[in-house]
């Protein structure tokens, strides 16, 4: 099919798909000299009407309440899906296929959960199903997995893919202020949304974790099968520690190939050396650590959300599928994704994973209080790289901090139990993974 | 054309094409899996036979001496062009081309030369041109150029595009040694052939430097056309100041687009701020940060060269190829470079650029001298921003060094003739421009 024009219609006209809008009406002509193909921005759905929103001016027939109007329009050749959440997107993406049109997402929230149907029904369709707004915005990590390092065995890809934590991480480290402080002047300046759970516990990011993994590895892993761990028990006394031994705490979701073929998969705040590039990637920016059999150590870095960085992948994504309207062809985008979800690999459970630990334990400062602990470490196999303890101030009290060298979760569990039977040691230990060698 | 199975030709079997090679043979079942198509090696030509190489195991008569083999057999689809240099390369793709095969090429040499000719042929002939390979190795920033970032105005390109050159200056500024001292150890290490001109000159980025250009801005600007300054006049003071300063030197291939809508296009030494992610990007590795009017700063790091980080980027491309000649649709790749070949934008002469500036005068210890030197400036409208003078060791002449505010580089090379005619400065100044924008 050789179409001079290619409609397409948008669902949802909040941030992004205004972003969307704005790029497809006032950057037709880059687009069109850039590509060779003409887009026509039919439909823009939203809940709400009448609307307008600064910067782009749409002609009162191109805006509707009703989503059928974009669904069944047999005119309208590509579906833009800018509504969130998963029920009402889940239904109208399945009919927008049964119609036999193209989609785009931004969704990971609906692709973490139904991307395996969704891909089936877009390939019994012969239509594309584009996603690269849906993880790290602006970064083109999707198209990188899928199309660059195709031929590449992926031994790790490791992130920074929600900006709300990296921010609020970032401020904490560089103003000396407490985790809630930082969250409302997040939300007030718009980085973090009012009911911020979603992402300060790392769901988000679990999601979009999900996804790299589903391209990098083939296996479709839920977010709640792996450990998820979000950023509200930082402190600055953690911040303040790390900075002393040379480390940045990140929130990164981590995928690795394990030596026995398996897929490790966690999200939880991380040290990362001070000097590594993913320890400097700074506010409410992302970057994804892609290390490929063959190109080796790789970093991506952008805006992982906002209004035009989100815009700027969702329309690569429809210029993808327009070009592959043009050709007759499906856009192979959705084919590793089916072609692998049949792997036998499996999931490396947490407790199996081998990392260094950052411990902090209050204790009480009295003589043989180190020995203890250390017997109980050295007993299950882990060793201490280094010690800090300070002078205790004015409580009885003290912090002992230490870095362990490599050690298997299981046994830091085993050993942490015990260690918490001791009277000397007041409460839970502070424990943050240290990440070397996925991260440079 | 759905062929079961797509014959690849390689020509040249040095470091790259054996990495290709490898991919191609040990990979097979992994490329065919992750994009449902089987790619077949059949030739691989290379000048004097018979070679092996470690890794990989070809039929005797899979290799040959001779071009032709591939470039006339009719039952090669995918030519891929890595035996370097410009003539022979020339007419062995052009023939491939009118043979109706498709062109992998590494080769930036030949396209910063000749990529309009090919990229025409290749049209006419409905075959892909693709050359991932030919820029920063490993890293796809062609492909994000040209696909990811497409609907974006990119407002600059700007990066660390020879391993070399980026070798050498992180070995100066982590060791304190010298250039000469540390391109031996670069040589002898590989990171540095016998010959260094290519790379230390920074003719090799200013290749790199025409092809991103043509993405980004659809003009051809052939080498000689912008300023082009190496490495070989860095040495351990600058390296040092730099430092002190809180700045990296880096070479950088620079090109932004101007309000007055022309191409700054230049490759020199540069001042980058210590913490700036791209002041990070050490020894032999490759940074491209792009600027684009809806994604914003993004950067993109990996291995620049190399067997197979450039193998890499060589395999995606002829699984690209492979998908086009599979659809019976000729790849969009070279459609961008075409279409916007013809645009009217001119390239901003550097005399026209305004950038900051770090100077180190050579002066005779004396009453006055930084007031002449700042009248000077002054007079051709450069502002100091700040100064440093240290006291003289055992000679009578110290080094007075200096950074200015944004200046029109036009004005300081005037003010440069003039301060040299003053008696108390010796010899020319050290100039470093700085970057602090397009790099981040």
């Amino acid at each position: 099919m050789d179409k001079s024009c290619i409609n397409v219609g948008i669902l949802g006209w909040g941030t992004v798909g205004t972003g969307v809008s704005k790029i497809l009406v006032n950057q037709n002509n880059l687009i069109s000299k850039n590509n060779n193909i003409q887009l026509n921005l039919k439909k823009v759905v939203k809940r709400t009407l009448p609307a307008t929103r600064e910067g782009i001016d749409l002609p009162t027939d191109c805006l509707s309440t009703d989503p059928n109007e974009v669904v069944d329009d047999p005119e309208i050749d590509i579906v833009v899906e800018l509504i969130g959440g998963v029920t009402d997107a889940y239904s109208l993406i399945k009919r927008s296929i049964q119609n036999g049109k193209h989609i785009v997402t931004a969704n990971k929230a609906l692709l973490a959960e139904h991307g395996s149907d969704l891909f089936q029904l877009a390939q019994k369709n012969s239509v594309s199903l584009n996603f690269e707004a849906s993880t790290a915005g602006g970064i083109p990590i999707i198209k990188t997995l899928q199309e660059s390092f195709t031929a590449n065995q992926i031994q790790s890809v490791c992130g920074i893919v929600n900006g709300t934590c990296n921010y609020i991480l970032t401020e904490m480290s560089e103003a000396d202020v407490e985790y809630t402080d930082v969250l409302s002047d997040a939300q007030e300046k718009g980085y973090a949304e009012a009911d911020p759970t979603m992402d300060v516990e790392g769901i988000d990011a679990a999601q979009k974790l999900t996804l790299l993994i589903a391209l990098a590895y083939g296996v479709n892993v839920p977010v709640d099968q792996f450990h998820v761990e979000g950023i509200t028990e930082i402190s600055q006394t953690e911040i303040q520690y790390a900075k002393e031994l040379g480390y940045v705490i990140k929130l990164l979701a981590i995928a690795k190939l394990t030596d026995d073929n398996r897929v490790e998969a966690r999200v939880h705040p991380t040290l990362l050396p001070e000097r590594s590039l993913l320890a400097n990637v700074g506010g409410p920016f992302n970057a994804v650590c892609v290390i490929g059999s063959a190109v080796g150590p790789t970093l991506f870095y952008g805006q992982g959300a906002g209004e035009m960085p989100t815009a700027s992948a969702v329309v690569a994504d429809i210029i993808d599928a327009a070009k592959s309207i043009q050709s007759g062809v499906s856009s192979p985008i959705s084919q590793a994704w089916l072609d692998k979800s049949h792997t036998e690999m499996s999931v490396c459970a947490i407790e199996d994973i081998v990392t260094r630990y950052y411990l902090r334990f209050v204790v009480i400062d009295r003589p043989g209080v180190l020995a203890s602990i250390g017997s109980i470490l050295g007993n299950c196999n882990i060793s201490i790289a280094s010690v800090i303890q300070k002078e205790p101030h004015c409580t009885e009290t003290v912090s002992l901090m230490m870095l362990t060298h490599k050690a298997r979760e299981k046994d830091m569990q085993a050993a942490l139990k015990q260690i918490y039977t001791l009277e000397v040691v007041k409460g839970d230990a502070k424990l943050i993974r240290i990440e070397e060698e996925v991260a440079f």
